[in-house]
This record gives structure tokens, sequence and C-alpha cells, in this order.
């Protein structure tokens, strides 16, 4: 069997999952991003596939394939092969026809439905293919989990009306709450932004992980869970500001020259971050809108863009700033603009009396601001990203942070595909509708690499024993003696005819290579046979807990269901 | 479930498996040779892809998968990146890399195998994928037949000697029968030419289809067979050119204005062309080489390359005519060439005594022309194309041709790509030798339309049982029929329970509907609970042979074992 296992691999495989997977002959790179599955990787993504299949296929999704090569007429009724950017891997046929390379199959399904189904009876539908997708990435790099080609399961449902829509929706979060658990995960489902897809409700299942490239919020007291992108800062439901105390003085305008940050501004003035009331223009559908967070806040785009209601949003450049301060970035404040524009606050400004702001001046800033009093606010919202410490948006518990890697998604699409490309059925009244859509999507292989970022020690991989290559790793210490050879093969034989998958070491190396690889593999179960062979004495050892212990051959077999049960412990 | 059968389709799908997998709404085209496979079509892909990997596992083979993006650096050491042609696709990374989606995969695992396998101690080593190949087909048509993405199963084997690789190809040619025969097919294994992959021996696996595009020879007494394209001609070996009788008369040179074909010349002289000796000059490794034939058979540039053990070899261009022979095309002859060159010519140009031939000069043709006597032959070889009634190579019988498409090929391809690539393992004497390798490969999508070619009546698809979709096709005539709508879900219910895969038909349509779809869609039993459902009685009718009969609810679970067995006859 080809296990090409290594001591060392190079430095640049930073996650332990890529590195473990070189180290255990599971996986090789052929180009940046791109991988060969060997045999051992292959049993794995095998058994995560049929997980999957068999809870996709559990709540009525249909299995399809859909191709790869794209034809480009498609993605330009939806715009997308003008908007992807560069990860979109383009090519040509023979005929100097534009094709693409599919990261993903929203235009080719939504072009399927709208030839195949016109009416309401045909609906709701569920689709899913498991299929070898495409990204560019600009930088692939922690083995399986960011790559250039890689699995992915995407599913994709039509409906005729929201409800079933969310009927599905929920449908797929709970089969993606049982595969993740099938496969030994301890993960969240967060809401999420939802990015270059589109649509609107939608939630991202994290593994849990410190190597994870996500940031999660979670409650200490409750179930909520987000993408730190998105994550709500509860507390401020209903709330009203409290009325400015009289004794507050009137707005002061002082010099601070040169002093264009928090820090500079916080440092000349004497004052604490959280006293100064940061103020940032930003351009919402090519409108100039002052956003205000508390000092040691920072304000979040998504907030602000999904606050408005809006397509675009982006920090304004320098000659917006100009135009409407007066004055270069830094020195922005609500108070004496130059140009009326929508005033948009955090909630934890409402509570800034007696706040520094710039004076739309170089050079100055303002002190005694306070909100209602010296400027009207258009409209409180959440708009600053969430800090480790908040409070919870559902219970007022505490927000933590923690790290996770994202390996499934679901999205409520609703019509932003067939409205584009005028996938349209006639419902009950024989009215013509664009058809509401929903879209799932689970990362195979990087799940794969996911299982082995949450499951190995200092030794390498402790496969759950769902998603692991083989059941039992059966190793004989030495094939040269007769008794041990005997036992070996007799066992591996009987294993077999019991239906389990058994990796059978009979090579003719060192007993500590053995171990060692046996180690580093992380099949759950190891039996080995050993000096006791002649006694019909083996040892059994579970990979994770490190428990082990000696079985006659006969116990071995009666013994063997409890064992496999106990693996995953 | 999405089935979306048709009634017709349009004229460009020709093929059967084509037409049919469009009306029983198997298959959608997305692009020209571009098909997304809908849920009927992908069970059947699932179940040959199960057969396949069943037989692989078998005997040995490691599954793994490799990408079909590969960089163009390992196509360039083996010169395929230049010399593959326009089928070859090919991209551009962000970087401006280039690279190709894999029609084959010899170079990466070539790559692979030469970084990983060292020493004869790890050989030999089987090792395969099921995986989507691309292959820009000039005029993609047929459906599955010849589709520019596709999937395959393609196995490679590597070897430190001959004798295992003898041994590996044996195993994988009767694997390749095993998975045919379960599959339900009547195939040939023919001898092959081994085209632009290189190698020795190689054979195809040709399933017999009158809409084939492939010619087989078969002999009608023995086993042979063979790609028209290499089926060699018996009945020559050992055989010696006759004395040459003393009555014919010397060479005579005759006036043929304008005749330089075979039709031109046999009319005006008013002989039948088997007295006529065809020279024909070919560029072999760019030394011109004359090739003659007897009058009415074809020279065959495959068997012209192998008899000369040559690399390239095709008809010299008309300069080189001119140059050797003195005259333009339609002129050339055995007798009085300006330059001397080697002469091959086929065995039964051995009893051409007292033939026509060109006379090397225009408009001039000679009589009398006898091999031997006039001109000397350096070598007599099998080197026309095989004609059908031709003597068989292996028993004397008579060849006759007949229809194939091709889905399996097993190759010996020695050490083409690890001589290119350096590809090399250490011998037991720690001697550096280049790997020897074979490559077996199935296609598996081409393999369902093959299956039905071969399995289709007027009606629709009548599959095999071990690649149909479904088992059982359950069909409840009207379910607004109280007893047939509990019938039907009962059985339905305990079908599932017994491990079958039924397909129930329980739309609101007419019955007629049903049973055309039914007889469409090709599952193998079809179960009807109709007008007789109140007694409990169904009606069984199997597809491919139409029989059928009643039976109680009750019988039908004890017959069903006994039912399955028979649907394939």
């Amino acid at each position: 069997m080809l296990i090409p296992t290594l001591r060392k691999v190079g430095a640049e495989a930073e996650m332990a999952s890529h590195r473990l997977m070189l180290r255990a002959g599971m996986i090789r790179q052929l180009a940046a991003g791109v991988y060969t599955y060997l045999p051992l990787a292959h049993r794995t993504l095998y058994k995560v596939e049929q997980v999957v299949r068999e809870e996709m296929n559990r709540i009525g999704a249909q299995e399809i394939l859909m191709p790869a090569l794209n034809p480009s007429e498609l993605w330009r009724e939806t715009g997308r092969w003008d908007t992807y950017g560069p990860e979109l891997i383009t090519l040509q046929d023979r005929h100097e026809r534009d094709f693409l390379l599919g990261p993903t199959h929203e235009e080719v399904i939504t072009d399927l439905l709208r030839n195949e189904v016109n009416s309401y009876k045909r609906l709701p539908m569920s689709l899913y293919q498991i299929q070898t997708k495409y990204r560019d990435e600009r930088r692939p790099r922690s083995g399986l989990l960011r790559g250039r080609e890689f699995l992915m399961k995407d599913a994709y449902t039509f409906h005729a009306d929201r409800e079933t829509l969310d009927q599905a929706y929920q449908g797929m979060y709970h089969a993606y709450e049982r595969i993740f658990t099938r496969l030994g995960l301890d993960f969240r489902a967060v809401e999420a932004d939802s990015g270059a897809i589109g649509g609107t409700e939608n939630h991202e299942f994290m593994v849990l992980a410190d190597s994870g490239e996500d940031t999660l919020t979670l409650c200490d007291s409750c179930d909520y869970a987000a993408n730190i992108e998105t994550a709500r800062v509860g507390g401020h439901e209903g709330e009203k500001s409290r009325p400015v105390a009289e004794e507050i003085s009137t707005v002061e305008k002082v010099s601070t020259p040169k002093a264009s940050t928090i820090e500079q501004v916080t440092k000349m003035l004497d004052i604490s971050p959280h006293r100064l009331m940061k103020s940032l223009l930003f351009d919402v559908d090519g409108e100039p809108v002052l956003v205000l967070v508390r000092g040691d806040h920072e304000a979040n785009e998504v907030k602000v863009k999904h606050a408005l209601d809006a397509d675009q949003c982006e920090l304004a450049d320098e000659a917006v700033v100009q135009r409407v301060t007066g004055a270069p970035s830094g020195f922005a404040g609500p108070v004496g603009l130059k140009e009326k524009v929508r005033i948009i606050a955090d909630h934890a400004v409402r509570d800034l009396f007696d706040a520094v702001t710039g004076a739309n001046e170089a050079d100055a800033h303002l002190l005694h601001v306070t909100p209602e009093r010296d400027f009207q606010v258009d409209h409180f919202a959440d708009v600053r990203t969430v800090q480790e410490g908040d409070p919870c948006p559902h219970c007022g518990g505490t927000l933590r942070f923690s790290r996770g890697i994202e390996v499934g998604h679901v999205f409520k699409l609703g019509t932003k595909y067939s409205e584009a490309m005028q996938a349209t059925f006639l419902d009950r009244e024989g009215k013509e509708q664009p058809l509401i859509m929903g879209c799932y999507g689970i990362g195979i292989s990087r799940l794969a690499a996911a299982i082995i970022e949450q499951h190995h020690d200092d030794n390498g991989i402790t496969w759950p024993l769902t998603a692991a290559p083989f059941a039992v790793h059966l190793i004989a210490v030495n094939m040269k003696d007769e008794n041990q050879a005997r036992l070996a093969e007799q066992l591996y034989g009987q294993l077999v005819q019991n239906g389990l998958e058994v990796l059978f070491d009979d090579r003719q190396e060192r007993a500590g290579v053995k171990f060692k690889d046996s180690d580093l593999i992380g099949i759950p179960l190891r039996i080995t046979v050993g000096s006791k062979a002649a006694e019909e004495v083996v040892e059994y050892k579970i990979r994770r807990s490190g428990e082990s212990g000696h079985l006659s051959a006969q116990e071995l077999s009666n013994q063997l269901p409890e064992l496999l049960k106990q693996v995953d412990g």
C-alpha cells in the first residue's frame, strides 16, 4: 500500500492538518493548492462523502452531477463573469469560446431548473452534488484547508414560497448538524455575512480550532454564535438616550496639531479612548454618510451596509472627506460639517456625553461634544465590531471569541439568481414568479483536514472512527517470527471476514518504525501481535486515549465491538 | 424526483443512447460534449463505478485521486505538451503559469512514483482513480459516447520486471472481463494499436453494437479479435515465393496517359485490380520506403510502422516521390527507381507473377513484372488492412467484421514515460533502472451509454439489473383510488425495507403516461398497483422480456428474488 510516511516536512506546512497529512503519506502537492489524494486520504474522503450522502438522501435531496466546465454565457447573465474576480479560472476551447471552471454552481443549476421545472406542482425540489471545484486563490496555503482544486458538496433548493424555503433551510441546517456530529466534530453554527453569493439569512458551520482563520463570537450563557464580521452587540434594544446633564460645558475647540489618530489625540489631551467619539465618513451607494463609534470601538462596514440596507459600503476617499468636513482625514466630527450628510451612530454613542471629536478643521478637536444637544443623529444602530466581553444580543450574557474553520454554509438566496436568469415558474394562479432558492455547501476535502485540526496529538492524527481510513491497525512486530506471522495472518482474515477495515502492517521494519507510523496515521484501534503470539495473546491500544491491554485472540473477537465503541472517547 | 422525460428530442441525437438518455430525463447538455447527469444517470454511474471499484480492489489496486489541473512542466518533460494537439485543454492561472486539464494521468502518476517509490522492494504497485477527464474533441457528438468532460477509471501499474507487468496485465484483463460481464455486456477484447499513449502490447475492450464507430475483426472459428487498424491477415506464416514460371514474358512498358489510379489503370488495360501491384512511397522516420500491396488491397500505415519498428510513418510528399521515382504520384513501381530505397512487400505480393506496376515515368506502366526476377524485396510482411473474408492469423478460419464501442483499454507501456521523466528505482543489485509501467482505462460515462446501445428496444431502455438506476418501478395507476394508494404505499415500504431500490411513481398522471415513462426509463421490474388493488393483487412485468403476470401482494414478497433473477434474461 502506498503510504509514504515522512519524519519531517518543510516549514511551509504550518497547519497541523497540512503537516500531518503530508507526514502520514495521505497527500502530495502537485502544484500550489493542488493535491493528489493517496490511498489513506482517499479512504477518508470516501467516508466523509458517504456520511454527507446519507444525510442528504435522508432529507430527500437528490444527487446529480454537474460539469466543472461551465460556458461563460450563463455567468454573463448573472454578471459574475465580470465581478467574480481573479479567483475565477477561465479558459477557451479550441473554437475560442470562453469557459470557466466552476467555483460554485448557482448559474448551472438555475439554468437547469428554468428549462425543466415550470410549475409550482414540481416544487419544492432539492438537488445536490459531490464534485470538484476550482478557485484560484492568490496564496493557496494550509494544505486541504484552502486549495485551488477541492471537493465540495453543494446543494440547491427551489421553492414556490418562502415557507418551504424556511423548511428546507431548517432541514439542511439539521442535516449539517448531524453530519458534523457523526464526524466527531466540535462545531458551532454561526450567523454570517452573505458575501459575494448574495442572499439573506445564512449560517456558517465552524469547526472550533485555535488554528482556524475565522474568529467566532460565542455567548458564554446561551447558544448565540456569530462570525465576528456580523456578530451583534446586545444590551441596546429599545434603549433611549439619557437626558443631557445640565452641568456639561459647552463645546470648546482645542488645538491638536498633527494628532489625527485615536492614539495621538488621547495622548495629547490625556483622555482615555472611550471618551472619544470616532467619526468616519463612508461612501454608501455613492452617498457620503458619517458614522460615529466610540473611540475604543471599531466601525464595521458590513453592519453599516446592513443598517442602511445598502449594496456597497466603503470608507470615503480623501477628496470627499475634504469636501464634506473641510479638513483632512482624522479631524472629522459631527459638529460643523460643511455639507449636510446623514449621521449614523453606534448605540454606545448615546451615552457619550462630554466627548471629544474632530473639529472639521485641520489640527483641531472639540471638547464637551454631546449628542442630541450639539448635533442630531439620524439613526442609532449596531454598527461596530463586537469585542470580547460585550453583552450577548440574545440573553445579555458575555460574548467570548474563539477561532474556527468554516466547513459548511447554508444560505437563503431568495430570487437573486432566478431573477437575473429569468428562471420562473407558474404559481397556483397561473402567474409567472421567479423561483425562490437556497444553497448549501460543505467543503469535503477541507472537512477531512478540519477533523485532523481537532483530532491530533504530538504523535500524529487521532481519527474518529467515522472518518478513519481504517478501523483497525494490525501490526505484526516481527513477521520473521513464525508464531507472530501465523497469528497475525489468522487475525487479519478473521477481522476482514467480520466486515472490519483493517490496515495490516506486515512490513519488514523495526518495531519502533511501525509504532511511530501507526501513531502518525492514527487508526483508532491498534492490535499488536508480538512476543506473546505463541500464547495466542495480543495487545490492543486505543489511539486517542492511549488505553491498552492484553487479550487472547479469542477474547479479542468478543471484545472488539466494545473496544470500537470506546475509540472516540 | 427530477426525471424530466421527453417524447421527442432533436434530430442531432442520432445514437440510441444519446436519444434515450435525453428522453428518459437522465442527462442534459450544458455545452457541446458537456453534460449534467440528472438523478437517474447519477444512480447508474454510481453503480457502474461501484462494480469497477470492487473489481479493481479485488485485484489489489489501490484507489487514489489525482487532480484534473495539471501543471504544464510535467507534460513538457514527456513532450506531450507540444505533441498532444488541440484536444488538450490548456489554461493559465492568475500568475500566468500554464496548466492543462488532464485527458489522462501518466505524467502525474509517474511524477508521484519517482518521488515516492525508489526500490524494487516497493514494487509492483497498482493504483487507480475514478475521476473527471477532459478532451476537447473537434466535434463532440453521440452524447456520453464522446464528450469533452467525461468520467474515467484509469489505473497504472509499476514494475521492476516484465514478468510482474505481464501478471498485472493479465489481472487487469480478467478484471475488465468480469466488469463488462457483470454489467451485462456482449463484448470482445481485441488487439489494438497503441496510438498516442505509446507502448507495446495492448487490447481494447469493445462492446458489440451496430452503432459503434470502431470496426472489429472477429474470427468465425476461434476467439481471435482485433481492431481493424491492426488486425493481422493469416495464411502467410513460413510461406516462400513459388518459383517463377519460365513462360512469363519479360517486362514491357505501355503507355497509360493520365491513368494514375487503380480504377483508371485497370479500366485502360482491361485487367482486374488483383493483377495490379500498388506501389506506395512512405516516409518512415525520414527515410523513403517503397511499400507494395496488391491492387485490391489497402496499405496500412500502422502495420508498416510496426513492420519496420518505426516511430513515424506517413505517405511521402510529392517532392520525395518525384525525386525517388522520377515521376508524379500514381506511376511509381519497384522496377527502375531513380534512387535506391528499401522495398517492403505484403505477403500477397509473393504470388503476384506477371503483374502490372507503375513505370516510374509519367503516363506509363509496366506489364509482366515479377517479384524476385525483376526486383528484389527487402522484406515481406503483413502490411495491408484486413478485409472481410481474409483468413484468421490464429486458426486460418474466416475473418468477419463487426461494429463496436471501445469501453476499455489495457496497455503495456513499458518504460516510455519513466525514461522520459527519469522515474527510476534501485534493483536487487542496487542499480538504477527505469520503472516498467502498464496503464488501463475504462470510460465510466461512456460505459453507461454503451450499456444502453446494447440494451434498448423501440420503447426505451432495458437496463441490466447491475446498472439500473432502480431495481423496481412501482406504479400506482390512480393515486386517488384509496385501495391503490394504500396498497402502493404499503408495498413501497416493504420493498424498501427489504433493501430494494424502488422508484415509486405516485404522480397524478394518466396511466398511459406512467407506463410510457416506465418503458422509457427501463427499470428491470415493474410492479403495477391497479384495479385489482382491492383484492390485494398486483401486476408484475419484466421490462426486457415483456413477461408479465398477476400476484397477490403476499406472493410478491416471496417471488421477488426469483423475479429479479429473471429480469436480465
